[in-house]
């Protein structure tokens, strides 16, 4: 449905201050109006774009990375809190789908949430031990999967976190992951969560 | 414990037919010899190479894979029955590792196991709805990875395939992915199995 500019804006605003994770791509589309508009609106609006606007939901500092290095972490990390929360972007190009289907290969959702999982880890060494994961929704070439990680407890040296990824608010992969860590997390700390 | 030529080779005949995936260095390390020397011993007994040996193993024909381009495999398949059976190989190299321990990363184990679970389904579009997987020993650069692959079960247009990896017969990596095939399998062979 078209709408006048101005109603276009004000739903636009609300729209992205619901859900800031949203790409200029989905917003054109759920106004049927075209991207380019989409950004000349976030212009007049002083509306940020998808990545400024991630950083932004990060309130607070970004963590270092401690358990990699930060060029093995696969997507971009923009929010790091260690042994709390992370998320992470990963632009999926045709380099990581499948040549018959254009269907992102499982493998790469599963290396950006999995590299999340050992980022998230405030410990100089920290492995995989076991994961139960879902692939929920196919994901495209040009979409941007937004991976979202947080701890869920912390018992004896081993960290559950979980690690949910979204293309447009839409869930396409889902993963709790055990991992092992050297340093057992400090139980003062741990009490207080 | 150094043994006599004619002994250790005779070891080295038995150990090799009981477990045909050892590699020259594992073979070393139990005879407490060189390597050198486990490969003069091989071509002194007319024993092939690893990669001959596993091939060997797979006695029926090749399958070509269906569900996706061959070279879109993680690894080298050299054992290969649709919806039954399936074996790769992948040598680990310091690109499949962490800068800082030395240990293959978890993302590059999984990514074998699961296009071996993609590669394994007797259809054109093979997808993975989920999986559960454990990691179980440290894997390194230098080590070749034997992934096998079995098909537990199809039902309903799901196939459950159970992968397992194995490092020198040591189990590092185990997993169960369930994938959906467009086509469901043809019930009469199913009800065979």
């Amino acid at each position: 449905m078209k709408r006048k500019k101005k109603e276009r804006q004000l739903l636009l605003q609300e729209t992205i201050t619901k859900n800031p994770f949203m790409t200029d791509e989905a917003l054109a589309e759920q106004f049927s109006v075209s991207i380019q508009t989409i950004r000349l609106d976030r212009l007049e609006l002083a509306i940020p774009e998808l990545r400024e606007r991630i950083k932004g939901v990060a309130q607070q500092q970004l963590d270092d990375v401690k358990a990699l290095s930060p060029d093995e972490v696969i997507g971009e990390i923009v929010d790091l809190q260690l042994d709390d929360r992370a998320i992470s972007i990963l632009d999926i190009s045709v380099e990581h789908v499948f040549a018959r289907s254009g269907i992102a290969r499982g493998h790469h959702l599963f290396a950006q949430a999995n590299s999340l999982a050992v980022a998230i880890i405030n410990d100089e060494l920290a492995l995989t031990a076991k994961a139960n994961i879902r692939f929920t929704r196919q994901v495209q070439a040009g979409e941007r999967v937004i991976a979202k990680a947080k701890v869920l407890n912390n018992v004896q040296g081993r960290t559950t976190v979980e690690v949910e990824s979204y293309v447009d608010n839409e869930l396409v992969f889902s993963g709790e992951f055990v991992m092992f860590r050297t340093k057992a997390k400090d139980s003062a700390k741990e009490n207080d969560r």
